[in-house]
């Protein structure tokens, strides 16, 4: 029997098109002959869309993209400091809106330095971890105010939110996740000695989870200390468990440290199903080398494995990221482009399917 | 005419006494025969004092405190865990207390990556940048609060509180560093599209501030590239400013590249003068390490050369940042003694005050 997984595409702006076109010769490759297809429907969305029509994301359009079972996302934004779009925060209004209208609670970012890759450290060791980000709390929940603008007497707030219930479900996904990884460890970061009422929240709830999961190493940093552990022994992480904006931070440095943002993949995900997934590149629209065929397309091509994984389908995941190790440990300093490596990908991933 | 500075020094707990220690004998050895005469007063303040009597800060170490020109720190903070500090909360309750309470707003920590210092990049190039950290204001003003603690209805929440005032005055402190500099580089971290409040106020008052620098060069990253770009080309970076967390989690990064925690010295500055400004390395109190002579003493140095910038011996300063320079150079692999190395920069210092 052929699963049919309706798959809602939004390339977005800049290099997003680009590494989505990519991103999906991965994902036919990956499920060519499989008892899997999927029904792709493209959704213009991002800076042009606004500026084309002054909407980000309309109710139309988020209900069209719920009837879907999961989406992959290129990257949204316009060029930075364009006066139209002033007015506009493409992130907030579509970005962070899907993320929490789809109940985004897990944000999904593995490190993973592959053999052959540069990494700025001179000795980076084993990296091989997977940042758990909450998606649906902390400082992104729009909770912020002013008064008095543009005066001497001007006061602007943030309100981070957190709940029982918010930081529950994504400390107990993080344990499961450690549970099923071979080192088996987890560590808490947050900054429990300043912010002491969330930092109480966090703390109190992984002490009482870790009771499920006796079998978990459980440990604890502050956010300060954690991002000298990311360049001083990254080997020493397995899962790390983290608030939204603490784990925006961690996983850009730990994208930089383990080949860059042009090979960091991550996921949005609605653990219980209700809405669809969103798999994205970490990296942005880079509105600079759009257009040029020149972006490298392995982040996109690495969330299509995070989504494969996340539909039930282990095996095809397995094969896009054997794929993308067998590309990257011979790429040198070899030029090529965009298609170029999404070829080269597509095809090794095709001769694999086609030696199993 | 000789000038009498009353400087308060508090060792504090761990290996702050023994690093205080040594930054002493630099202080002397930079000053002797100088028209300058150290008064110290010492605090016995900490986690120790706590566990002793069950004050942490009172009015009247406060008052006391403020009857002095300077004051010299080492480190504050017991062993973590320890049931009978389950209460307390030293680093909210001493080191930010005395930041707030003597209006410390500038957080000013430099990042010089010495000569011969291995540093955790492959290819660090020219380090030497100063972020300039807001120290009283943004998530660290305590203006959090919970509901329904340990329900699973709780609600925690943290307050970031910006204003016009707290800005301008920090932003304008590091436009006149960015200045004096040779580069005169000034890039502003924050978080623009997610803490859109907060995030307006620091970029208006960046590109107001400008208009009274046209010399300065401007740029803005989100805090999550500015840690990418820390990592991969460091040497972009003159002066840095940005707020109180964004603050923290950059400056242990900062610490990190440039030859460890073990080398970064800090000022909390209250540059209007009407409370006496406190220097302190950037490093805990380490009990893991209390006790047995080994903590490396250089950051406590390194913030005594700031106490001397800042009281206005800028050729002292120099003179102790040259025997550092001087001894880190040639350490190699060697094992020294807090107090070898300790006494190593001090005699440098005096034999380069003897020859001037
Ligand atoms: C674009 C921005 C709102 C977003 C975030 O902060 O989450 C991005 O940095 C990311 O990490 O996906
Ligand atoms: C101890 C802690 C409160 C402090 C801070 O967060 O400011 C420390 O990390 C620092 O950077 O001086």
């Amino acid at each position: 029997m052929v699963t049919t997984v309706r798959l809602a595409v939004i390339p977005g702006d800049g290099i997003g098109p680009e590494v989505v076109g990519e991103a999906l010769k991965a994902l036919e490759a990956a499920t060519a002959g499989a008892d899997v297809v999927f029904e792709q429907t493209h959704f213009s969305l991002g800076a042009a869309r606004y500026l084309a029509t002054g909407d980000t994301l309309t109710d139309d359009d988020l209900e069209a993209v719920k009837g879907h079972d999961a989406i992959l996302l290129g990257a949204v934004g316009g060029v930075p400091g364009d006066p139209r779009l002033a007015g506009a925060n493409i992130e907030r209004g579509l970005l962070l809106k899907l993320r929490f209208e789809l109940d985004h609670y897990v944000n999904l970012r593995p490190s993973v330095l592959y053999p052959g890759v540069a990494s700025p450290l001179a000795d980076p060791g084993d990296v091989d971890f997977v940042v758990v980000r909450e998606g649906t709390e902390g400082p992104y929940v729009g909770n912020g105010g002013a008064i008095r603008v543009g005066t001497p007497a001007e006061v602007a707030n943030e309100v981070s939110v957190n709940t029982a219930y918010g930081v529950e479900r994504v400390v107990s996904y993080a344990f499961a996740a450690a549970s099923a990884r071979p080192r088996k460890r987890l560590t808490l970061v947050h900054k429990t000695n300043v912010l002491v009422f969330a930092g109480s929240l966090w703390k109190r709830t992984v002490d009482a989870v870790a009771t499920d999961y006796p079998e978990v190493a459980v440990d604890y940093l502050h956010v300060d200390a954690a991002t000298i552990f990311l360049v001083t022994d990254p080997a020493r992480f397995d899962v790390i468990v983290t608030d939204n904006l603490f784990g925006d931070i961690l996983t850009d440095l730990a994208g930089a440290i383990s080949g860059g943002i042009g090979l960091a993949a991550s996921g949005n995900i609605n653990p219980d199903g209700r809405f669809p997934s969103m798999f994205e590149p970490v990296h942005g629209s880079a509105p600079d080398i759009a257009g040029k065929g020149i972006a490298d397309p392995t982040a996109a091509i690495l969330s299509v494995a995070l989504l494969l994984d996340h539909l039930g389908h282990p095996a095809a995941a397995a094969r896009v990221r054997e794929a993308v190790a067998a590309d990257v440990a011979e790429r040198g300093d070899a030029v090529r482009s965009t298609s170029e490596i999404g070829d080269a990908i597509a095809a090794r991933i095709g001769a694999v399917v086609g030696a199993h």
